[in-house]
């Protein structure tokens, strides 16, 4: 990676909640979350509000506690300057929690090696209320031996197309490498911990979707390893809803952590 | 206790998400808990909404994790009933937890022998914004030891008239018996639990401020010791923010233990 003197790429980490957001992307008339942060750099730099590239996407109501994004700043701050300079003119459903210099190609997207996503479940009969807009309720029983042997069985290089919702793009390759599928659990709380170089559309929701039927006994863990070995385009696998979910760290090859609280 | 064939009186346990309310209490015009409850009684059982006794107020923004009340029904329905239809018509920022039948002099309020308190408090230079409904953003660092002393010196009996905000009524006492006060500590998430056979107006809200001011240094343990040994009227404590305060448990002799989650 070269640095030029002109380079002012920074890497920024952020946190939102996505229940006031119709997801990441700029949309016409729609409040969006990378709206919202062109629109500080634009105030800061006394600019039109610049252009930020994300490290993806997120659905409406998706949360983050650690979606990455660059930027060529018109500004030469320092990079706490940069944090708190945006929380205080962000709104506060968006909060930065890092930022660092990165060289002039760093590119937030192309560069992700890794990116984690959680999903919550709250395994009750009733859901404390305050809870509502970050976790999925389940009230039934779930077994969750037969959660954690599907989990297992998702882990690794596969063929996920019955879990991706992209089938109009026959083109493009639907392997991917899943380092990580976990289930954690603290009394009521369940966590769908979600590791991989990349996901497709709307893909940790159906893979949650799916451990949460075999754990309701609707698919058994035989199922989804046959839906891995014999992928079917047309599967319609339950997506699971967007505001329990959390896009938690995107890993990139220089940072050796994400020093995310 | 004597229980008649007439008797209907249930006592329940209810959650809520204090955002959306003005507080508990009925007022006119107002978005209270006891309104919205009453008018779900009102429905389920085809009469002028009813009149529920709660075992308390709780202030504006304040959350409720087991708050109790009572009510004789013009319906006898089993309690699994009682909770199912409550949950069914209540809006969605309040919940039913348990119902129980209780003795027909069984009072939410005059039978309470212990009431527990959380206040939630974020201790991190960035808190993540879906946090910000439920928790204190702390981000100066905290002296957790002498926070944890200065707990210890209001633990026990007192006159917590420098803790009050209730200073109009010189002829109630104001002595009460703090039976637990105590620092939790889970990473960023601290916790301070206050558990007592009664609280003063705006109390435990009072005795967070003052354990802030401990753990920022700007309060000595020893100055905790001498507000509560020559307790002062006038005494100004700073009343921490009602988002982080939940009523988490509202104990009576005849119940062992409140099965809340």
């Amino acid at each position: 990676m070269t640095s030029t003197l002109e380079n002012s790429r920074i890497a920024v980490s952020v946190g939102y909640d996505g229940s006031g957001f119709q997801g990441w992307q700029v949309q016409p008339g729609m409040r969006t979350v990378q709206h919202e942060i062109e629109k500080a750099f634009g105030l800061l730099c006394a600019s039109e509000p610049p252009r930020i590239h994300g490290s993806g996407r997120t659905d409406t109501g998706v949360h983050a506690r650690g979606q990455v994004f660059h930027i060529d700043p018109t500004r030469d701050f320092s990079p706490q300057r940069w944090q708190d300079a945006l929380n205080g003119v962000l709104p506060e459903d968006i909060r930065v929690f890092s930022v660092r210099k990165v060289a002039a190609d760093f590119h937030a997207r192309f560069d992700a090696v890794k990116k984690q996503y959680r999903y919550y479940i709250f395994h009750a009969p009733v859901m404390p209320p305050e809870l509502r807009g970050t976790r999925h309720h389940v009230r039934k029983s779930l077994n969750r031996v037969a959660m954690r042997e599907a989990a297992a069985i998702l882990q690794g290089t596969h063929d996920f197309l019955s879990f991706s919702a992209n089938r109009g793009k026959p083109e493009q390759s639907t392997e991917r490498t899943l380092s990580r599928m976990e289930l954690t659990e603290q009394g009521p709380e369940l966590c769908l911990i979600a590791e991989a170089d990349g996901f497709m559309y709307k893909m940790v929701r159906q893979l949650a979707g799916a451990l949460m039927r075999v754990g309701l006994g609707e698919l058994a863990p035989a199922d989804i390893l046959k839906l891995l070995e014999q992928p079917e385009r047309n599967h319609l696998a339950p997506t699971a809803p967007a505001q329990a979910l959390f896009l938690w760290q995107v890993s990139y090859p220089e940072w050796k952590s994400n020093e995310r609280i």
